[in-house]
């Protein structure tokens, strides 16, 4: 990428009046230099079936390009059109809740052959009319693609050939996926049953796994297709979102993002998160490092928010503080959903960078500020790289188990397992990479500590992996319910957790929900709060491990909460319980001085203070200082003298560092 | 009307054994001089399919006539046998839940020629028959109407077609709904989708909008057949209810009651409300408005609950004082639901005057001092006139949008918009008309002050008009949201709160969701709970309007909240937050003595005692006092000297005026 | 029954790896002496239509004679397999919400012929197969057999036929059942609508009346032909379920005990409960007295929970202390559900004796001493006889009338009202016995104290029944709601409570919901807290009776809360409203001491300390002592010189009696 791009969504199709050369008028003063154009207006372009019009891209193309604006174009196949619909009711996807309703996008069934014709149809036409185009830099396949829960007949048949492709027998099946219980064996191919009544979670879990791979599936042929197009100076890229919690965070349980990433040039993601008093960086930073991490190059954020809901308009400083957080975190495109704000239909609320007034307003001011400084830095900031030496291990299929299986509660789900863990790593300024299960040992080797939370569902292959990183001198952090199951949710037997038990030093065969649980003598220190167990306790009783905490209760107390073991060159530590955040904070800080990763120098560095850093292209370090408070923040700065970006100022070691309420310093040093 | 109804609705048929005698009898006693029958027994008279029988009609007209009670007949429509169902199932309304399921009322398809052509034998056999009798002096077509969210095929059909006739191209429905948005233009006629799925909020309003015209349509053809059949002293009401939060408040969402009751003679309601120590009169006063303001005339209150539920059972002395509530609102008729209690089936629990063992019972005692009252004073009472000087306008238009855009939460909805400021209102002792947005600008003419709460939805005109009003002299109070999007749930593309800018003196483009905030100063001096601003806050800068408050926040604190401002003779406030009701009341108080509506000698009028009155048929006022209250209260008496009409005791100017603990003084002056 | 038995569930068929050998060698160290199968796994023994294989069964069949454990023989025929479902999809019930999903077990319609006629086969096949094995030593019908919920049009019609054989007529059905409601007269048979969507309370009560009469006949039908087999020694059972609310409790909705227990030799339940803090045996003894009153003898616990569920998991010394709670109820046989933990599926998290590792645990090592001393004290402790002197009238009519009008708040249903009275008595060491509505005068006159919570649903006889056994001398304790309606679920006509007011000597026609009432001064002297009355208060006036306790509250202080009344030779007590369980207790405590059923020297004995006895084949008394807490506790031991049964020590009079936590003396007198 050869520099920054700051971008918005632009619908000209959606404007109440003509409005192109004023609104690029006001993207030119905002330094806007790349739009996102056409991902969801089929029934534009396609008004009829085979009847095709690109006037309303063309124009935008045209005009753009003569503003130097750049566009990204991205086939509009996530919603459908009405006729296509009315032609073939059974396009949208038979889910759970029964048949589609045609209204909403992505309501369709994407592995339908219908679908599928009309639309490489439209892919065609739409790359075949734009290529060539010189505004043209890249295109998006689809968007946010998932597989809509999909289960239909057709479907659950191509479950069936899925099935048997991989596992051959129904001897097999039965076996490995215990279909005894509950007289769900299965004795003949036709017999096999929709997966939408199974209530074994083995199964379930494997019909996860194929829609995830229908996904993958789906998007690698829309880029096949548009990669007999596309000119070589072109990129396909997709818009990847996280799970959707009120805003982005953790996993997303519908799609494989390391698997369906393999065949973009390059990653793109949305990032929606909390503002306000909320906003503390964590989504931008989580998000930031699943997308880097997906190439383990730099990224796109396709989509994130300007002003959107009530909730989140920014307060002064946040709009810019936002862009310069997902830069951080290795960005090299900010790209706002969207320009204007919509006047009807369904997400009138959610706004743009404009109100529906289209007049300047104080966000759009905030914009074009930090369109100029993008412009001016560029050359500083794009493509910084990482040299990370913390992982975190993260794993869709433990993620879909724990759905299955679900912690006492119901409350508490896989990802709040990585946030209680990612959030405290990131509050104590310790970057991270994310690895998928697949992880190789020689990419395992390349990290000192690995954070595993949860990994409830593994094959042995990486649990042995991860003992031998640990025998060769690395540290792992294990969150309870680790190595609990094999790949297809069974439950080991031997001792729990199963084969990680070498590394670990412990063994359990019971575990139970806390009640008035805590840990004896406070450990970590956190007081009578923070050292509350919660959720989930595994009654751990170490073998060769050292015990860091033990339970306190009545009947409990002689058993291990958290337990640290010497094995080979390394170290593995586990914690067998919900711990408060107070608490995790202490552990993890525990683990990161063994290991050297968390120096004295960096005591004052702690949220909402915020350190991010890497390295330009020039070789030279960028450090980023955000204050994620409203608060004036004063700082030593402990760091080699370097440059302030935006003052130009210099700052020496030992200086002290003045950052504004959700403000931020950028120093090349 | 020549004289108050006391009444009850009458079911022979649901009689366990034959008591028809011993109820007359009863009824006698307690001053019951009309009855409601026949509304929901189509199966009774319509055994099979063209067998009619009106022998307990027959039975009971009879009777009742020999004992001077005149009856009201109801065509038995709401509720179909199950002969008809079973001949034609999809006769049942298909919902958003699916096809219908026999058992309820209010469960078929409204527009169904099966269910019409049925209805109509029905009602032309039943009101041929009874027409002549003597007791009859009206009719009610069907009972509490509504369209039952019916959104079948054909009336998906239906819509289509509607559509046509009103935008006459698809070219414009595409412009005006915004349908291009996520694909879902329509680009030929048969294309045209269900709203069933709809996420097009301009167009699902449409569809509301629709299926309200539906029920003025249903009900305007059963009164032209009633017409043709009943003898002109005969007249034709309708029982139309309001929104159902468990109890009666609030505008119904399904029916345009303004519209629907345009062929009807008189207005008649349903009225249910809170009892015991929750009696406030609020209800029986804002549907009394809704249904004197429908035809500008006295109306009908043709159920309301005598024992009704456990939570309702009335206090010693509320059943008087509910009934001269509904008298002082306008009312010409109290009839309650209803004679005796069902002693099996569905409401069981929803008691009649009588318990189940028909045994006279504390309520019945109290029924019969009303009956007495309401013959004795009956040339005082009825035909109660009002002159109001105060109007709140109600959108139903409003109503729908905000459903499509809920306020952050969820939880406050148009019509608790409504109700904060009706409920203040009421408590000040400011009564008040009912007007609709179709209002004439000759017909706001004649008020002083018009309350606008979130008139989210809007023509130009009809904000013209306001404007207007306010320029010529009147006084507007417009909260939050009013004025946002056009009659098509379009926001206005210009600076908000649009076309009423000019009226208003302000501006704004953003707006968001607050979080401890509160008014700066306390301006209305209703302490720290009372001064919050919750749920909603608009972010103003006033063009030549007057700040009365400003929101206290870190980051929106030069931002107004509520404004006002001088326009030509008048004056528009604008309140841009969802103020707590101590503040709303404030507010008022000071609109209301700028306008010269609050005098000072009005202060000890102040809820729990309510003030209502208006000018009876010889030209005399009638000023009721109710005490809302468990306690006993005394007031100054600041009126002309009269008569108290149950006392038939002179008061005199300056008097001590007491009120018993849910006590009523009828004042003739 | 000849000795105690102590079972497990055992799957063979589920495991992992073959180790029959090892789990039988460790049943016998924990003096496992029976084991129950095959009730679950249809689709191993026919793995296709018509093909049988029974080499599981036999394989265990051998084993376990081998290691002399017996064996109990489940026909499989509640989890269908899915070539059965693939050929006859209608199979599976038709439920309210729509067609059954192929996957869960218990989701067929249980009258489906199709189903009948495989299940028929198979019984037949699995029964002649396994008879003759010395291991058998009896059968299981079908498992925890429910309606399920069948609602399909086969239903309907059968229903259609139920109701002509049994009301003859139309004219009869319409009248009994108040079909005039509504329009829901049917006047032709063909007419009749799907219960479905039936808002009549009568015709769906009769409805779900007819649904479990579908479980008797089913269960009967099953038991009819395994007798055609079985052998003279053998027995067969049925494992019956309770009301399950998280855990077995109340009476079971779907199912009639009393009468489809009638087929069986013996009763077979399962129950399951709060552990850990919350163990209090209640629901062990609520759910024996259930199960020993449908025979009037001794019952199996067929299933209850070994570790169950991390919430579950025992204590130290509860496994043990359950167990022979179990016994002290009059079970014969405790066998737990299951041998080993399952490792996918649905029941992963339902433990069994052994966790997924296999290897010994605490709570497999406490079954150890259980099996040893249920081996040793078989002889004093199998065939346990009781002689209650008080008995809970309980009503599956009642329960379902109660679902179709809730209490005020929804949330108290008939089984709260049960487990007020229930648990209170149980906390006073009051042992009872259950009786149903069709208890005969002669049964009744049994006992001295009838309990009769929420009687809402009951004919004339049943009624006249109790009066007459109050006037003979007998106490009833009725809770308000009792009497109200006939069988039919019509209100009664007469001034309430209808016919028991001969006993009670009071009379009410009116009903509230409390706000704020309170037991005028405190009358059971309980303290504000326990004071206090909720959710439903009737307003009694007494004729006869005595009052004692006033409701305090403005308006309804003059009517009576509790009331008590002689009536020839006994006397009924009225409790108008929901207590408080303090004051109930006290209220029961007030009533068991005027019939000299608690006496003074019993003072000691008090929830935690709870006392159960019984006389055993010897015609000695034995004496269970439990402790349900975590304290020590001592108590004076009161009753005649005895020996403690684990320790062999004798117990004098007056002695100082020390319970461990969680422990249990077991003294033969």
């Amino acid at each position: 990428m050869d520099r920054l791009r700051y971008g918005v969504a632009y619908y000209d199709e959606y404007m109440p009046y003509d409005r192109l050369e004023q609104d690029i008028q006001m993207m030119k003063e905002a330094g806007i230099n790349v739009v996102r154009i056409a991902e969801s207006t089929w029934s534009t372009m396609e008004p009829q079936n085979g009847v095709f019009d690109f006037r309303s891209v063309d124009r935008v193309l045209t005009a753009m390009h003569k503003a130097g604006i750049q566009v990204i174009v991205g086939t509009p196949t996530y919603a459908v059109p009405t006729w296509m619909v009315k032609l073939h009711p059974d396009i949208l996807a038979v889910t759970p809740q029964g048949p589609g309703k045609y209204g909403t996008r992505q309501n369709m069934d994407i592995t339908h052959p219908a679908y599928l014709y009309y639309a490489e149809r439209m892919i065609r036409k739409l790359i075949a009319h734009v290529k060539d185009h010189p505004a043209v830099i890249g295109f998006q396949t689809d968007n946010e693609t998932k597989h809509y829960r999909t289960v239909g007949p057709n479907v659950q048949l191509q479950f069936l050939k899925y099935m048997r492709d991989r596992y051959v027998t129904l001897e097999a099946v039965n076996r490995i996926f215990g279909l005894d219980y509950w007289s769900n064996r299965i004795n003949a191919w036709e017999d096999f049953p929709s997966m939408e009544g199974t209530i074994n979670a083995s199964l379930g879990a494997e019909f996860a796994k194929f829609t995830r791979k229908l996904v993958s599936d789906f998007l690698s042929w829309q880029v096949s297709i548009v990669n007999e197009f596309k000119r070589q100076d072109q990129f396909v890229t997709h818009n990847f979102d996280f799970d959707w919690r009120g805003h982005s965070y953790g996993m997303q349980p519908e799609v494989d993002h390391f698997d369906a990433s393999i065949p973009f040039e390059i990653a793109g993601v949305d990032i929606y998160h909390p503002s306000q008093d909320e906003l503390t960086g964590i989504e931008i930073s989580f998000g930031g490092d699943i997308a880097r991490s997906l190439k383990m190059n730099n990224y796109f954020v396709l989509e994130t928010q300007a002003q959107a809901f009530p909730h989140w308009t920014p307060y002064p400083g946040q709009l810019r503080q936002q862009a310069f957080s997902h830069l951080a975190s290795g960005a090299n495109m900010v790209s706002y959903w969207h320009w204007h704000s919509i006047h009807n239909s369904a997400e009138t609320y959610w706004k743009g960078l404009l109100s529906h007034d289209f007049q300047p307003n104080p966000v759009y001011m905030e914009a074009k500020s930090i369109g100029r400084d993008f412009a001016r830095l560029s050359p500083k900031l794009t493509n910084l790289k990482k040299l990370n030496q913390v992982a975190l291990l993260l794993s869709n299929e433990s993620l879909t188990a724990l759905e299955w299986f679900p912690l006492p509660g119901g409350q508490i789900k896989y990802n709040d397992i990585v946030r209680l863990i990612y959030d405290e790593l990131y509050k104590l300024n310790i970057e991270c990479d994310v690895l998928p299960p697949s992880v190789s040992q020689e990419k395992l080797a390349a990290y000192k500590l690995i954070l595993v939370p949860a990994l409830y569902c593994a094959p042995d292959e990486l649990l042995h992996r991860l003992n031998a990183f640990v025998h060769a001198g690395g540290n792992v952090l294990y969150t309870f319910k680790s190595g609990f199951s094999d790949e297809n949710v069974k439950v080991r037997t031997s001792q729990q957790p199963g084969i990680i038990q070498a590394a670990c030093g412990i063994g359990y065969s019971m575990f139970v929900e806390p009640t008035n649980v805590k840990l004896k003598d406070d450990p970590f220190e956190v007081g009578e709060e923070g050292n509350r167990v919660e959720v989930w306790m595994e009654l751990i009783q170490p073998t060769t491990a050292k015990v860091l905490a033990y339970y306190d209760h009545p009947h409990w107390g002689k058993y291990a909460a958290v337990t640290q073991n010497n094995y080979g060159f390394g170290k593995a530590t586990y914690m067998g319980c919900l711990l408060k955040p107070a608490a995790v904070s202490r552990l993890l800080e525990i683990l990161l001085q063994e290991t050297s990763l968390l120096r004295d120098d960096m005591k004052q560095e702690r949220f909402p203070i915020i350190v991010k850093s890497g390295v330009n292209t020039s070789g030279n370090r960028i450090l980023y200082f955000f204050n994620y408070s409203s608060d004036y923040m004063t700082m030593t700065y402990m760091h080699t003298p370097g440059k302030e970006l935006q003052s130009e100022r210099t700052v020496e070691t030992g200086e002290q560092l003045e950052l504004d309420p959700w403000g931020v310093s950028i120093i090349e040093v």
